[in-house]
């Protein structure tokens, strides 16, 4: 079978691909005749296709994000590779394939990552902490294993948000254990909750976000969380003004670090300042990483990449 | 009596004034002696004072915030007006006056302002935004009365918070008949809301702000009062997912307009656009009326205003 | 006959439209043949549309501007609506059909949007003042009536600038009521000059702009106008560095806010502060009143406005 | 004599010099006693100093921009040089001192420059654009001979306007015979009037800038000569849409390129490209060589240079 | 013979081209079909063509940058001009064309602009400065007389690097007279080394940039030059932290002007304060005249320019 | 002995302290008196001084840097401690004092810390690499073990750069044991070199910055350390255009991140990235620990800190 990304201009291929967006449209000509325009995709990347021969009773056969067998051909269209679908049908449990396998998704099973950030929230030492955290954990429920980080920044794939979030926990230890005089604590419920609300942000489902939603559009995840915050408290029976309170919600509302980049406050504790630059550089690289992992075999230059300055990243190689 | 605002260099007076500020410290000289480093305020103005002749005994009997009654005489000192008291004593019963005299305040009386403040929002017809708001007045008690919209920018005395609320009230009723496309309930209670965390994030006494709290500083009043409106709506029973409290909350993050300016989402709504910029068009005019009635006859230029982008203001006189 | 803003893929349609824009081109097989390429439009909206089968005759009968009888087709083209027209011809007398009923206006008649003008000069107070404006309302003859305010912008239809102006001098007067020291001669004359050079700057016929004109491009409308008052203010015999003069050349320089935005100076009056936000209210306003009324039913969100930050805006219902 | 600018701490000198500022002040002992506050001039430099023991008599002996002989001590008070009077009187006819030697002033004679300016105006080939500056010219009379082109920025002395005018015309025209396809007459009418309105924004004698006059600060030196060239061109008969009239508008208003440098268009022809960059070439070459000529000896580094900036400048010696 | 800039549509043509661009690619139908995406251009500009009956023959014989004879016709597409070719054949000995004749450059000779630098570098009096600009000049090679100087902001053709580098010799040479206090040498020095590096960063042939190079985008044209100058000091035996070096590096390094514009440094030395000007005087300029010399007769307005703030630019015409 | 930072208003005190800074000034009074306008140390911070009764013989005693024995007093001048000094002597042999002890210094041994500097570029594998670091860190010398990293902003004391660097290799090694696609062996190179020309740019003694470099004002250390690795890639016979000498460089001269912070290319590599956010990360979170190490006991908030987008920082206590 033909992975995606090893496609090539003139390749004629069968397979079994994630019909990731399906829509039923109309040729310009005289009669109007139907086509399916639809991108295809498995875990190695995405392309468009057109399936030009469709028949009325197919029409009502296909719906986005399900899994489909494909017979087509690769070409160039407007200087980008396309498939020409010959045949399509959907697929059936005796073909034995299985829609994980076929989207991105972070390199450590869902089940770990969630174990490892359950496992975290639950050593936080301080009793108030440890349950404002344990709060917001339960009140995401499923979405945690499975919600991607981003429509398209950076994480954008099935667990990307808890696999952003373990390594945060990473950098976080290891930062925490050479500069003592952080509060290891308040750093690991910032880490765990500073993207929490990016699961209401985002209307997401196999790690692919298809919008966000109208509270991710007028709130916004950061202010979201804090009012997430404000509300285990409440129910915790925690002051809403203690300083812990405060302080976690310091760390959410500051981690953008500047106002044009979403952050109402400036970071003023250590803590804070911890969590934006661990944010940053844990962020910023997986954007690299994953470019040059997408790159083809033999290429020095990924795209450009709006995270990164919109700068194309180089493959260091010698 | 002698108003500070028509004090001269090398006048000389006596009456009563507000101790705004009051330190007791020492000359460089050997041996060093005591004297007092103080701000004497009525409702005209301000201006620094020393008092260098010191007993032992007076150290004790003052405290900042008190009324004196104060003879002294007016200085020039590095460019600017100075008093030099010669006497000093704290006022007494029998002197007659009171503390209201001496603060500089909004120009309606702080009950008529409440009133109006209440009664508009009796009148909001929605019961859910009603009820969201009256819980948020509720919370705020009677700093509603007194509180200045700002420590230095603008509304800055007495009662500076319920005037400008009020005054964008009448803005916006103003508006909405005008455009009856935008939603009149929503508006009011964004009005009424917008800066309502202010109470909370300044700590004021008699209109003048001692400091920012640790809320302020860490949260912002803008974030804080979106965790207020989140508090009301779980005490209310109402989602806190639901299209009003988020449109509310959406008023309240977005009406400074920009990220740099300290929201962290920008207006989405008519009614939040409409917030913005009632609220400019009060608060910058206030600025301009307040620098151009403290500005004495004859002169033409107020000093550089901060909040209007560093701009002295001329007075249109023809 | 069919709105165009109720066209959707797929329906026919016969019906009078406005021929906004008129081209003929050639296609790109052997031999070329020609077709036209147009706008069609009507007060509710408007689309590009095709007509493939030209004959020689019919290809100098047409010309922008011009109403005309189609009958089409509605098609989806590169994802956006688009007309393949199968017939067109001129309208005739015996139609009877108006250009007026075809092109987005002010919901107010232009003449009582001019009346409201004209009324409102003659009654600033100030004789010089009222001299500099009706020269300046002279000089601008008809265009008063029908002139758009921008070419996308805001107010960019039939009688927007009157419009816009009209509104404008209603929150101008409120205001002035609200805050006496405000000098309302002057901010209505700022008012009823602020925009007015946008009759020399735009090329424009029934409320739609064709172009910037060489005094549009090279001065702008805001020099311009200044240069307008030094023109009326020699022809009145008022020397032109008299504070009223000046004062008035200001609040049209200074009226949007910073040099980034066009302004060579910033506002220094009380009168310049209130006329940029009375400004800003207005045309932000009526961005967002507009949008929402061209959004089909059902739906909440309109395209993002690149005169609100970019943001789309979300209509608010509850 | 000493120059100010030899003067060093704990030098005593006797000498005449210009009273640049001058105020009488008192001091802040009991009794307070009378002082002047001064700032003594040459055409080396500047110091500001005091004089302590003011007789009654002698107050009223002295005003600003007067020559006087002093006999005095140079101190160091905070960091900073300053003079301590002994002896004030002001200078008589038979001390045979001239104010021009005492101010600081451009190399070139001033009736060379206006000289150049007018012989310049006189050959522009195009009768309307030379018509158009002999009226802009004759309107500023006698200011063009001495004014200076800031008040702090550059060119600040006696006739920095006419030799900063002069010297761009020189690089004008040289750019002009290197690109022949520039107007020559339209770049030499835009050198000489783009900022000729400084003689009215500004308020200056003898070369020094007292303040910034109302026209000055609410019209800006760039909006005041657009419409002075509108004057010109209604009172010459010219059409003030003629392309020549706007292209010269353009120069003035566009020669500070952006919007956020003062300037309400941007350069639109190739003539004011020119115009830009000939006068930031000339103006920022000229603060660098003032600065390294106030330099003293053996110092290799000028103060932090605002224009410039705010760099300091490094003599290269080699 | 016709002109790429005096084709228009519907024109038929046989003549001489330089295939700038050649791609063989195949179209979407069944079977797919070779066909040719090329762009041609002669001196006078440049068109993207198509040729769509390819036979399999022709497909090995052409290569990019070859000339070639072309029959074709210029249709419309798109709202761009594009060629289709009917025949098209490589240009042999006979045909008696030069690739020479195609390509844009610069309108002085290489050979007389390479003796003119070579002239000047040979005339810089101090011998260390000298002896680096000569280590430089000889590092680049034969590329100095063909480079262009950017790949499209400005000078982008033949010999578009050394006529920038003449020209601005002839301004600085100028300004030096004029202004005798600068070092002519470093100035001198500075211009001719200020781009030097361009000849590493941009991959070019004929004038016509392909790409960036490595160091051209890892490191830059500014960084890299600086480099070069430690090289040459190295080699010469001139301490790397002697004034000269420092100095000249500092020229190069400083003369984008701001961090924002590709400079680590700011100009900190009157000389690299004439050299920013001075680069940007000419290239300014010359982006100017090349975008008016390429207006078709009649038109008023350039298309926007990237490097002049993106504006279009006016013929000024009277 | 009292602890500078212990010290507060009127309390008296006997011991040693470094004179970090030392002038004699002369009082304004007649006659005017010698004093001493001094600044003591100790590893605990600073405080400015004054001794008034300097006897002549007095005044040649001293210079900054040398150990001293004090008594003196504190006292509160213009809101600030100042000591006013009773007596002062020079430290002799017998005191038993040393520098060491009376200036701030990294928490680390100097000899430690360059151990670990010179063991990890003795493990980086690839011999190129390994060769232009060891030839840097041979060309620094004996500064590697006691520069500071900055004059004010961070790590600014005794081997702040060489603690700055471990720090850094520490958090680098640990990233690419998170992330193994990342080059160890350059990542670590680019860490060694990135602040290496501090040492040139600035000018230390004993931890403390005098100024900056003739080389630090006009090149910068990013500038700088570039021809360092390219005066080493000629020493070694590396071609400076090598992809291992070109991504070293990158990495010197992109870890500011953007062109306004000093760097005139971007990061371009996934290393490049890494260097930019663990340096702001390391930086940023010492700023914040010496900030709040410094606070008294007791207070809650640091001063504002220019380099953390000056805030003053939060102790976080629960």
């Amino acid at each position: 079978m033909t992975l995606i990304r090893e496609m090539s201009s003139g390749s004629e291929f069968v397979g079994f691909y994630l019909l990731r967006e399906f829509e039923v449209k109309q040729t310009n000509g005289t009669p109007a005749k139907d086509y399916f325009d639809i991108v295809l995709c498995d875990a190695s990347g995405q392309l468009s296709a057109k399936y030009w021969d469709v028949s009325p009773a197919e029409k009502s056969l296909f719906a986005p994000m399900g899994l489909v067998k494909v017979q087509g051909v690769v070409q160039l269209y407007r200087e980008k590779l396309q498939i020409k679908v010959n045949r399509i049908r959907l697929a059936v449990e005796q073909d034995g394939v299985a829609i994980a396998d076929f989207i991105k998704a972070a390199p450590i099973a869902a089940a770990d990552l969630v174990h490892t950030i359950q496992r975290t929230a639950s050593e936080i030492a301080d009793a108030e902490l440890r349950g404002l955290v344990d709060y917001c954990l339960a009140k995401v429920g499923d979405k945690l294993s499975h919600y991607p980080a981003a429509k398209t920044h950076h994480h954008n794939y099935y667990s990307g948000l808890a696999y952003h979030t373990v390594r945060m926990l990473e950098i976080g230890d290891f930062i925490c254990r050479q500069r003592p005089f952080l509060n290891a604590d308040l750093l690991r419920a910032g880490i765990l909750l500073h993207d929490i609300a990016k699961t209401e942000e985002l209307t997401a489902s196999l790690g692919i976000v298809s919008e966000y939603s109208l509270q991710g559009r007028l709130i916004g995840h950061i202010a979201l969380a804090s009012t997430w915050v404000t509300e285990a408290a409440l129910k915790l029976g925690i002051p809403a003004d203690s300083p812990k309170v405060v302080a976690l919600q310091h760390l959410i509302l500051s981690h953008h670090n500047l106002g044009e980049w979403g952050s109402p406050v400036q970071p003023q504790t250590a803590e804070a300042i911890a969590l934006h630059y661990i944010d940053s550089l844990d962020a910023k690289l997986q954007m690299a990483e994953d470019a040059l992992g997408a790159l083809p075999e033999g290429e020095a230059w990924t795209p450009m990449i709006r995270g990164l300055e919109n700068k194309a990243i180089y493959r260091t190689v010698f």
